[in-house]
């Protein structure tokens, strides 16, 4: 009964509310590493990242100029060169009355000066007044300008970043400023990667009839990585009971479970079962979406440890494993890696012209789509469906960098009209 | 004179004629790796990546359910089961006249069938025919339904990737479907970043007044590596001509040059003249945008090698080196990776409430700002400023995951328009 199911809407908001308790567990991570900054990178901060010092440490110059009062800049007269600071240096002594200061971008402002003006903006005096500068009329200038004061971006013990922040470039950044040759992160979560079927064989191997290679764990690996959890990739399990019972109890350690294929509707679909045999709770086993309707959510009792264990039962067609792991299970890892970064992330790009596709009543669908980020200037953000012959269509995912997504009460989309993608 | 400087839109379209003409190096790489599949994440195909055999390799079953005769089923006659498939095995025979076969999801459909019938849309039949099924009226179904035919995403031998295609989960995802246990990829550019400034100091060093640590090289080597390149990062150069002769010198074997810091127009600012004693052509030294403005692009005569090192000169203050980077230095480092993805890239996205800007006339701003990219479903794609204290703040760009672009021509920018932003 599709009309049964929750919409994308209520599945992506059970989740959301499922990774926000994960996120308030009390002692959600006994085991910190700390890491090498070089070696921070994607990771997540489980400490603040504070303040060593003031930022900027020093009221410092934005420009190149002279540093002065700027009152006695703007009335024009001309001003004595009383000293030059260069960046790296601190300044000999204050501001005398009546005189600039030369200064590098960067560089400390004396004290006494309240603005700094730009080099484009004066003119040096005749060579009777050697040395001498004046700002050029009718300009005039502010106290503050050109200026960054002292602590304006931080205070000295001032917490900047909270634990939980994903260490992207800027934030690496900062952390070198402040002085945090290392740091302490959260662990990666143990992702188990577990695909069924008795039709998969390895990479390496030459399938027989019937037989497709396993494709699911390695890309699951990556999407897994890229968010930010370990991969571990179990043996894939053949369609039995037994089979599943053994690799269900192998995957128990992990932090997260993801198991693809065999929970369709179909005969040898069989993963539910072996889920409910050890006690799974189910948040849903269907979304009315396109691809990836018969997605399963849950998780496992785990009486030994202090929570149960995640898991998503993920369609094994392709797209569909893609799409349902960047909807569903990525918002869960990031939580358990302790990650405030929200997930999924979507964005906005206009419909390529010829590019109409017809909506399916009740259903949100996540489609291949190829985005021109606009690199070229003239060309804003343009997004195209790759053509696809439906959610095993591996050829159409590899050629696609984004999903179209087509809203559950759309009847069509116009081309040239603002549509919302998924990105990777 | 700012008005002689380039725009935003005339200097990236300098870098990307700079960028596709690298792309055309008739022996671009003349050195291929060949590396396992699960270390190619990330990488950027050599070769182009072929079917081994016909996608799907034989017509598939996308649901479970009964392979049929369309027009036999469409009447509503109860069919004989005649056999059962699942996947992983082969049917045993063609499918007999008026009987259907029972098949899972992803197994080859038998010969004879040219649809199958979903198990929601089947009844079984009475205790008198036992083992018969019908498709429930008033539904018919027509030939092709539910099965995807042998070959239709793509044929034995046929090309699905080229070469220069970026390595993420979805291609690794084929190139495992297609039995690449290992892939060619091209090597990954050499980038050298050099860092000058008298008042840079160590990440594990205590700064002396006047002095900050170095941010920009970890900086840069995130992004370095992030856009597929391999960091290294020079010793920082002082602010004088004979350490800049030096870095250079050493940077030499590079494929890529970043210097960040001394390109302004100050006293100081050596980088220019230090390039220009070693036959550098500046394609531009400066550009109408905000931050970066001082950014120079240009390229090194190298005798001894085939082609000239193309370097940037990044404005040295963090937000600027950060945006510039992206803008300009992402392009550059794609093509010589032989990655064919387009850099930058932009989105689209709603502006905020009550985060309206002034535009700063003649100038194309990149402001750090955050989106909330949509995770939770009533709201769209937004973006905010972050505010900030102008381009040395590193806390403000710590706090950001995006830039939020102004156009030059823009007088303001309205709460909930319709801006872009420059993604990470």
């Amino acid at each position: 009964m599709i009309s049964a199911l929750p919409s994308y809407d209520q599945a992506a908001a059970q989740v959301a509310a499922y990774a926000a308790a994960l996120g308030r567990r009390p002692v959600q991570f006994p085991n910190r590493e700390r890491v090498e900054l070089a070696q921070a990178p994607g990771r997540v901060l489980a400490q603040p990242l504070s303040a060593d010092r003031d930022q900027p440490p020093f009221a410092r110059s934005t420009r190149d100029g002279y540093a002065c009062r700027a009152a006695e800049a703007s009335i024009h007269k001309p001003l004595a060169v009383a000293g030059a600071t260069r960046a790296g240096q601190t300044p000999s002594g204050p501001l005398p009355p009546r005189s600039v200061w030369e200064i590098m971008t960067g560089a400390p402002v004396p004290a006494g000066a309240d603005a700094v003006i730009m080099l484009e903006h004066v003119e040096a005096s005749g060579a009777a007044e050697a040395n001498k500068i004046r700002l050029l009329p009718p300009r005039t200038i502010k106290p503050g300008e050109n200026i960054v004061a002292q602590g304006a971006q931080a205070r000295a013990g001032d917490e900047l970043l909270p634990a939980g922040t994903a260490l992207h470039s800027g934030q690496i950044a900062l952390a070198a400023a402040c002085g945090y040759a290392s740091v302490e992160v959260f662990p990666r979560p143990r992702v188990a990667i577990l695909a069924t079927g008795d039709e998969l064989v390895p990479v390496a191997s030459s399938p027989a009839p019937g037989q497709i290679r396993n494709s699911n764990a390695p890309m699951l690996a990556v999407l897994v990585a890229a968010a930010g959890g370990e991969p571990w990739v179990l043996p894939t399990a053949a369609d039995n009971a037994s089979a599943l019972d053994a690799a269900l109890a192998q995957a128990a350690s992990a932090d997260l479970l993801l198991i693809s294929g065999g929970v369709s509707a179909g005969k040898f679909d069989l993963v539910e079962p072996a889920l409910a045999r050890i006690g799974a709770r189910f948040h849903f086993t269907g979304v009315r979406i396109q691809p990836g309707k018969p997605t399963v959510f849950g998780d496992l009792p785990r009486p030994a440890a202090s929570h149960s264990l995640p898991f998503f039962g993920l369609p094994g067609n392709p797209v569909s494993t893609a799409v349902t792991f960047l909807l569903f299970a990525a918002p869960v890892l990031a939580a358990l890696a302790g990650n405030a970064e929200s997930y999924p992330r979507f964005a906005l790009a206009r419909l390529a012209p010829s590019a109409d596709r017809h909506a399916k009543a009740g259903l949100t669908r996540f489609l291949p789509a190829f985005c021109n980020f606009g690199a070229v200037p003239a060309q804003p953000p343009q997004v195209s469906f790759v053509p696809w012959h439906g959610s095993g269509d591996l050829v159409a995912l590899a050629r696609s960098n984004c999903f179209l997504v087509i809203p559950e009460d759309a009847h069509s989309l116009e081309p040239g009209s603002l549509v919302r993608i998924l990105l990777l």
